[in-house]
C-alpha cells in the first residue's frame, strides 16, 4: 500500500535565470555542428555596432549552392510550383527545400536571435514523409501549400514544442495540440521550420526576453527588429524563411515588416483564424481583435496567403472567422486606381527618408496613370487615445502576474510602453469605450465613402525603424482600432541624400523631439523604408489586389 | 442685460397617466373617422375571451374591394410588381396601395392595438410625391421597394415622431433622424405608414406597456401576441402590413411571427442594419448582439427583404454591418436537400399541436424527398444558462433607471420576467463570459460541421402562443448567442385533433407545469403552429434559400 504525503511549504518558483539558460542551451543544441558558424566569423559579422548581416548566409559556406538556389531565387509562389513540379520536372524535393530553409534559419538565428523554437527535425521528417507519400502516388493531387517550409510567430501552438511568448511562466510547458491557423495551414500541406521571437509580454516593438534575449535587425544591428512578430521580420528579411505569419493588435506584423524590409499583411479582425494561441492577456478580453496575417518576400506570396485562408473555411478552424468568402475578384479594368494618399498623420513630421519614399512612390503611381487625391485623418490624436485605452483594459495585470509569477524582471521596452500601470477599465468604462470607438468608425467610415478610393497609402509610421528600446509610436493602430486592412510595400532604405534637416518638424514639441531621433543616414544606414497600403474593413481581397497593382508599379 | 436665475427645486416628472392619455388620446386622433369602427361593433368583435379578430378588416365595411384586393391578394414581391407595372399597365399607384395598407392598419390597431405612432398623413404625402415623379418621368427606373408601405418597430426611428419603445420616460421627444435601416429602405423607395408596439423595457414577450397598452394576438385574444416585436407580428398577421421591420436579441421577431402566425426571419448579427435606434439598455453593451430583421406574409418577401439589403452595401448606413455580399446563390442542384431534424429540445416537449405540426412537416419534407436526420442538441440547459446571463449584464439598471424616472410601474410581463434583480456583471465577468459563449459556440459548430445539413428544423418553443403574461421560454435564444440567423414558417393552427395528453411530459417537473399550460384546442383555438429553420452563423443568403425550398414543401 501507498502512503500519501502532504507538502505544506509552497515552494519559491525555479530561478527564472536558470529555465532561460537551459531553454537557450536546447535551443542551441538543436542547430546541427555543420550549421554553426565559427565563433570567430560571427564576432566579425556582427562586430560593427551598424552591423548589416543580410550577407550572411550567403557568405558564411554553409548553405550549398541549392541551398541557395532555393532560398535566394524564389519566393513562396514560385517554390510552390516548383514544389508541384517535383524534382524528375526540373522542381525541388520537399526535402531539399526545407532543409535549404532550416538551413538558412539556422544561420539568421546565429546573427538575429530570431527563433524561439527550432523544429528542423520534424520539419524535416515531414518533408521526408510527404516526399514519400508522393513517391508513392504521382498523379495524387497536391495541397496548394504543399511541402513549403513556414515559420509562427512564438504564440502558435505546435505539439511537443513551447508557446512561452517569451515568458518564464509559460517556458518549459509544451503544447498539446496545434493553435487553429497552424491546423488549417498542415491540411493545405505545409511545413513548419521554426517559432520566432517576441518580446516579453508581445506588447512592445523591441522583440526582447528573458527567455530568448534580443532578436537583432539584420540591415542594422543598432535599430529595433520591430515587434511583436520580431524574430518573424528578422527571419524573412534573412531569408530563412519566406512566408512567416504574425499577429499584429497595434501594428505587430507591420512594424517588423517595416523594421527589416519585408512585405507583411494585417488582415481585417477574424478574417484569418486566430483561435488557440497563447495569450498574454486575459482569455475573453474584450476590445480591438488581434488578427495573424503573413509576412513574406513578396507581396503576391501575402496575398496568396489571404486567397487560401479565405478558401478554406476558415470558420472550421476557428468559429470567430466571419463567412466571408473569396470571390475571385479581378483588378478593376477600364480605369486606372485611384488611392488616398495621407502625406503626414497630423501629429509627426515623416523624416526625410520617408518623407522621400513616400513622395517617390508617390511620382511613380503617378507616372503609372494612378489617380491620387489627397486625404487628411480626421483628428488621430483623439483616435489614438482611443486605441490606447483599450490597451490597458485590465492593466496588464494578466501579463504581471506571468511575470511576478516566475520571479521575472520586465523587460526594458515593457517599463517604457506605459501599459503597465493604471487601474483598468469597468464594464460601463468598456461600453462608454465601444461607443467612443463607435464614433471613430463612423468618422472612418465617412470618410472613406467621400474619398471614394480603391485604397490608402500612407506611412505606417513617420520613422524608419528607430534605435532599439526606443520605439514609441501608436499611430498604427488606427487601423487596429478601426479594424481596416493594411499590409507594407517595402520600397528601399534609407540613403545617403536622406540628409538631417534640422527645421523639418512642425507639429510641436513632440513632433521635433520624435523627428530629432532621426540623426542621418549614416546612423541608419541599411534601415528599410516602405509605405503602408490600407483597404476598407472586410475588404481585405480588394485590397490585396488593389496593394499587388500597387506593388508591381513600384517594385517592377 | 440679463439676469441669471437659479432654480434649486427639481421639480417632479408629470404624472405618467397624463403622459400616456395624451400619447393614446393623439394616437387615435390620427385615425381618420372614415376609417373608425363603430363602438358596438367594435366591442361584438371583441366580446369573446378568445376572440378571433382576423376577419375584422374585410367584414367591417371600411375597405373598398380595391384595398381588399390590395391588401388580400399578394405578398410585398407581388405588390412591388404590381407597383412598378402602374396603373396604365394593370397594376397600382403607390397612393392607391398605401391608402390601403393605412386603412387596414387603422382597422387592425383598432382591434389589436398594434400600432404606436401612425404615420398615415405622411406615408400618403410620400406616395403621392412618388406617384408624381414617376409620372413626371415615366421612363426611370424604380428602386426596388418603389412606393411599398413597410411598417416599423417602435425602436426604429422616424424624425417627428417619438420613438418611445413604449417608455414614458422617452414619450413626446419626436426623433430628429431616421435609424441606419429606415434610411436604407427609404433609398430603396419604401414608404413608413405606421410604427409598432413593443413590451416595456422591451425585454418581455408581451406587448404591453403604460404608454400604449396591451397588443392583443388577432387569432385568440387570450394568447399573447408575443414580443418584443409583438405589434408587428400582429399588423401582419392582420395584413395591415405585408412587409414590417422587427429586432430580435432572444426571439423577438420570431416569438410574435409563432404567436401570430406570420414569417419572420431572424438574420445573423450585424447582417442587416441596427443601428441609431431607441434603446433601453446601456449604450455599447457588450455580450449578444441584437438583430433587426423582417416579418411578412410570405417567406419569399423575407428573402427579397435580405437580398435588398444586402445587395446595398448596408455598412455605408450601418459601419457594424459586415462586408458579407449576397452572392446570387441558387438552390442546391442534382441533389437533395439533406435536413437536420431537432425533434425536441432536450428539455420540454412538444405540446400536442405543435409536436403534430413537426411531425406533418418532417412527413411533407420526406415525401418532397428531403432527407433528414436526427439531430440532439448538446445540454441546451447550460447554453440557455449562458445566454440568459448575457440579458443580466446590467441588472436592467439602464431600462429601470428610465422607469424611476419617469414614476412608471413595471408591466407585469416585466415583473415575471426575472430579469430586473441581480447585481449585473463585472469587467471579468463578461472576459468570462465571453470565454463561456465561445465554448458554446464550438460545440455548435463542431455539431453542424458533423451533422452535413443544409438547415436545422425544429419548433422554436414546444408551444404555441401561450395566455397572455405568462410567456417564461427562453430555449430559442440559444441562436442569438450561437448567432444563427433563424426563421419561422407558419404551418397552420391549432386543431381538434390537438386533444391533451396528460402523461405527455417526458422531462421532469418544469417540463410538466410549461406542458399542462396547454389545455386543449377550445382554449388554444386559431393558435397559429410553426417551424423554425435554422441555418449556419452568417450564412444568411444559404438560409434563405433553403427555407424558402422548405417553405414550398410546407405551404405549397
Amino acid at each position: 500500500m501507498s502512503t500519501s504525503t502532504t507538502t505544506t511549504a509552497t515552494s519559491a518558483p525555479e530561478p527564472w535565470q536558470n529555465i532561460a539558460q537551459r531553454k537557450q542551451a536546447q535551443r542551441a543544441s538543436l542547430i546541427p555542428e555543420a550549421w554553426r558558424i565559427p565563433e570567430a566569423k560571427l564576432r566579425e559579422y556582427t562586430a560593427s555596432p551598424t552591423a548589416n548581416v543580410l550577407h550572411v548566409p550567403s557568405d558564411c559556406g554553409i548553405l550549398s549552392s541549392l541551398d541557395r538556389q532555393i532560398t535566394e531565387s524564389y519566393d513562396a509562389i514560385d517554390l510552390l510550383a516548383l514544389l508541384a513540379k517535383g524534382p524528375d520536372a526540373g522542381g525541388f524535393t520537399s526535402v531539399e527545400v526545407v532543409t535549404a530553409f532550416c538551413k538558412r534559419a539556422a544561420i539568421a538565428q546565429q546573427v538575429t536571435n530570431c527563433v524561439t523554437e527550432i523544429l528542423f527535425e520534424s520539419a524535416i521528417a515531414r518533408a521526408e514523409e510527404l516526399d514519400r507519400q508522393r513517391a508513392a502516388n504521382p498523379s495524387a493531387a497536391l495541397p496548394p501549400l504543399w511541402g513549403l517550409p513556414i515559420s509562427l510567430k512564438d504564440c502558435f501552438k505546435v505539439p511537443g514544442v513551447d508557446a512561452s511568448i517569451a515568458m518564464i511562466h509559460f517556458a518549459e510547458k509544451p503544447s498539446t495540440e496545434y493553435s487553429a491557423l497552424p491546423q488549417l495551414l498542415l491540411s493545405l500541406g505545409a511545413v513548419f521550420h521554426c517559432k520566432t521571437n517576441v518580446p516579453q509580454t508581445m506588447m512592445t516593438a523591441d522583440s526582447d526576453s528573458n527567455v530568448f534575449g534580443r532578436t537583432m535587425n539584420p540591415n542594422n544591428r543598432a535599430l529595433t527588429a520591430g515587434g511583436s512578430s520580431g524574430g518573424e521580420g528578422a527571419l524573412v528579411a534573412m531569408r530563412g524563411s519566406i512566408l512567416g505569419v504574425g499577429s499584429d493588435i497595434a501594428g505587430s506584423i507591420r512594424i517588423p515588416s517595416h523594421c527589416n524590409g519585408t512585405y507583411g499583411f494585417k488582415p481585417s479582425a477574424n478574417i484569418v483564424p486566430y483561435a488557440g494561441q497563447a495569450n498574454p492577456a486575459a482569455d475573453g478580453l474584450a476590445g480591438i481583435l488581434p488578427v495573424a496575417g503573413p509576412l513574406a518576400t513578396s507581396f503576391r506570396s501575402c496575398r496568396y496567403f489571404m486567397q487560401l485562408v479565405m478558401s478554406s473555411q476558415p470558420w472550421k478552424y476557428d468559429m470567430d472567422c466571419l463567412h466571408i468568402p473569396w470571390l475571385g475578384l479581378k483588378p478593376p479594368a477600364g480605369r486606372n486606381l485611384r488611392i488616398g494618399v495621407i502625406n503626414d498623420d497630423g501629429l509627426f513630421t515623416p523624416t526625410p527618408p520617408q518623407k522621400r519614399t513616400l513622395e517617390e512612390a508617390k511620382a511613380k503611381l503617378k507616372a503609372a496613370g494612378v489617380e491620387l487625391v489627397d486625404v487628411q485623418l480626421p483628428n488621430l490624436m483623439e483616435d489614438v487615445a482611443v486605441a490606447w485605452a483599450c490597451f490597458g483594459m485590465e492593466a496588464s495585470r494578466t501579463a504581471l502576474g506571468y511575470l511576478a509569477a516566475a520571479g521575472e524582471p520586465k523587460i526594458k521596452s515593457v517599463e517604457n510602453i506605459g501599459l503597465t500601470g493604471g487601474t483598468g477599465m469597468t464594464i460601463e468604462d468598456l461600453f462608454a469605450w465601444n461607443v467612443a470607438r463607435s464614433k471613430v468608425e463612423a468618422k472612418h467610415r465617412d470618410l472613406w465613402v467621400s474619398s471614394n478610393v480603391d485604397a490608402y497609402i500612407n506611412l505606417l509610421v513617420p520613422h524608419t525603424a528607430p534605435r532599439i528600446d526606443t520605439w514609441t509610436t501608436v499611430v498604427q493602430a488606427l487601423w487596429n482600432l478601426i479594424d481596416y486592412p493594411s499590409c507594407i510595400i517595402p520600397t528601399g532604405k534609407v540613403s545617403e541624400v536622406d540628409v538631417v534637416d534640422p527645421n523639418g518638424a512642425k507639429f510641436g514639441d513632440a513632433d521635433r523631439a520624435l523627428y530629432e531621433q532621426y540623426t542621418g543616414p549614416e546612423d541608419f544606414k541599411g534601415a528599410p523604408t516602405s509605405i503602408q497600403v490600407i483597404g476598407l474593413r472586410q475588404e481585405d481581397e480588394n485590397l490585396s489586389i488593389v496593394a499587388e497593382m500597387i506593388d508591381k508599379i513600384l517594385n517592377p
